[in-house]
C-alpha cells in the first residue's frame, strides 16, 4: 500500500490495526484514528501550523513534572475532563456528584489524626472542614479515608511553591470514625487562576478566555466496596461559580461557609474566629462485573 | 453556565472562545473542541483509561529531547504527519513529489563541499548521493540548499547513538552548482524500525503493528522563490516498501540503486565498489499571497 491521498489514508491506518479478536486498543486506536483525521481535515494545517502543534505538545511535555501536570491542566480547559466525569457519572440523585480531579492531588500526602491543622504555618482565615461519609441511604461508614486538598488565601497550592513551604501543606489524608465523621483544621481556600505561565495558559490566552477558578475544597473519598468519589465542594457566592475556566462546578457541590466566634470545637478550644465548612458525602456501591452490588 | 451533561459541555466550551472577529485560534480550537469531544463520547473511556491517556502522552513527552522527537513519531505512525502531507501537496504532476519529515532532522548539521565523503568512519557499503535541483520546467538551480541525513547500515540514525559516534554523521547540508549538482559520499542505509523503546513503541505493539521503514534517503532543498521540498528517496525492492510504518512510500520516490567497480568519479578516485543514487528535484514556484508566482 502507498500513495496515498488525503481520504484514502485514514482507511489504511485503520487496516494496520491487525488483530484477531475486537480488542478494547483495536477500537480506541480505530476511533483515534478516524477523529484525528476528521479534524485535520477540516482545519487543513500548513507544514508550520503542524510544526506548532508539535511544539506545543512538546513544550506541555517540558513543564510536566512531579509537582506539575500541564497534560491534565490542557484535558480541563477543553472541557475532556468533565466530559470523562459526565460520561462516567450516573447518579440517581442520591450519591454525591463528582467532578474533576486536577492536576493538584498528590499520592504521597501524609495521614492525619481527626482534628489535626493541616495549615498550621500558612496565613488566612481559619477553616474547619468537616463532613460525614455514608452510603446512599444516609447510613455512616467508618474506616473510610478522606483525601482533602486545596489551596491557600491566596490560590496557590503547596506544589506550587515548595521552594517556599518546604513541604505539603493545605492537605491530608484522614479516616473516618464510628459515626462516619471526619474533621481538621485549615485555611479559607480562595479563587485562583490555574497555573498560566506554561502552554496551557499561552493557549487560554490566545483563546481569549480567563484561567480562574472558584474556590472550592478537593474532597477524593474510599471505601471498600464502594465507588472512589472525586469531588469539590465550592464556596457559595463565588464569582467565578458560573465561568470556571475547567467547567467543573455542580449546583449540588456548592455549600455556604458558616462563620463562628471563639470557642470550644469537639473538645479542641480555639481563639480565633473561623469558618466552617460542613458536608456529607454520599458514596454509591460499587459493581462486580456481573452489574451486581458487592458493596 | 454550570452542571454540564456529555451533550452541552461541547457547546459551553466552544462559547468561552469570545472573539470579536473570527481567528485561526478561535477555529482550530472550535474544531479540535468538537473532534476531540467526539471522539470521547464514542469510547467512553473510563476514568482509568483517562488517566493511561494523560500518563501516555506525559510519557511520550519524557521521551523528548534535542535528539528525539516522540510527538513527531506518534504523528506519523497515526498518519496524522502523510495526510499534512497529502493536504499540502497539489502537485501537477512535475514536481518532486513529498514526504514526511521524520524525527532524526537536525538543524545543526554541517555545511559540506560537494564530493565530500559525510560518513568516513562509518561502515557499510559505498553510496555516491548525487542529484540535482531544477525547477518545474527542468531548468537547473544553483545556489540551492540540499540537506542530507539518513540511518546507517544497521538502521540507526547518528542522533541515536551519539555514545558511539560521539559526532553527526550520515548527515550534510550542500549547495548546488551552476548546473544545479550536489554530490557527496556516504553508505548504503538499510530498512530500520523507527524507535519503539518508548510510548510510541509501546502503541505499536498493543495494536499489532511492526515499526519497520524501508531503507531511504532524506532530503531537505529549499531555493529562494521556491517552495521547501521534504521529501526521501527510497530503495527499489525493499521488502517494507508496501508496509512502512509512517505511510511514506510513493511510487515516484522509489529508486534503483546502480552499483559500480572501482574507479573515477568526478575527478575524485574510488577504491572500493559502490553504489549510485541519482536523482532529479523539481521544486515548486512559491506563491505570493495573492496567487501569483514570485520565483
Amino acid at each position: 500500500m502507498r500513495n496515498f491521498n488525503e481520504n484514502t489514508i485514514t482507511d489504511a491506518v485503520q487496516d494496520r490495526l491487525t488483530s484477531p479478536t475486537p480488542t478494547r486498543v483495536h477500537d480506541v486506536s480505530a476511533a483515534l484514528v478516524r477523529h484525528l483525521h476528521a479534524l485535520v481535515r477540516e482545519i487543513r494545517p500548513t507544514f508550520a501550523e503542524w510544526e506548532t502543534a508539535i511544539k506545543f505538545l512538546t513544550r506541555i511535555g517540558e513543564f510536566c513534572d512531579e509537582n506539575r501536570q500541564e497534560f491534565i491542566l490542557l484535558s480541563d480547559v477543553l472541557g475532556v475532563s468533565m466530559l470523562v466525569d459526565a460520561i462516567n457519572y450516573h447518579a440517581e440523585g442520591r450519591e454525591t456528584e463528582t467532578t474533576v480531579l486536577g492536576p493538584f492531588f498528590v499520592e504521597r500526602a501524609e495521614e492525619y489524626p481527626n482534628g489535626s491543622d493541616i495549615s498550621p504555618e500558612i496565613s488566612g482565615d481559619a477553616l474547619l472542614i468537616s463532613g460525614v461519609v455514608c452510603d446512599a441511604d444516609g447510613r455512616p461508614l467508618s474506616g473510610a479515608t478522606v483525601d482533602i486538598w486545596h489551596s491557600d488565601s491566596e490560590g496557590y497550592y503547596d506544589v506550587q511553591q515548595l521552594e517556599k513551604v518546604d513541604q505539603l501543606a493545605m492537605r491530608g489524608r484522614f479516616k473516618t470514625h464510628d459515626d462516619g465523621r471526619f474533621w481538621c483544621w485549615s485555611i479559607k481556600p480562595a479563587p485562583y487562576p490555574i497555573p498560566h505561565d506554561g502552554p496551557v495558559g499561552d493557549l487560554l490566552k490566545a483563546q481569549g478566555r480567563h484561567p480562574w477558578r472558584p474556590a472550592h475544597v478537593h474532597f477524593m473519598v474510599t471505601a471498600d466496596g464502594y465507588e472512589k468519589l472525586v469531588t469539590h465542594i465550592f464556596v457559595a457566592g463565588d464569582p467565578y461559580l458560573d465561568s470556571d475556566v475547567v467547567f467543573g462546578v455542580k449546583d449540588s457541590l456548592i455549600e455556604k461557609l458558616e462563620q463562628r466566634l471563639v470557642g470550644n470545637v469537639r473538645s479542641q478550644t480555639t481563639d480565633r474566629p473561623y469558618w466552617v465548612l460542613n458536608r456529607e458525602f454520599r458514596l454509591k456501591c460499587k459493581l462486580d462485573p456481573k452489574g451486581t452490588i458487592t458493596g
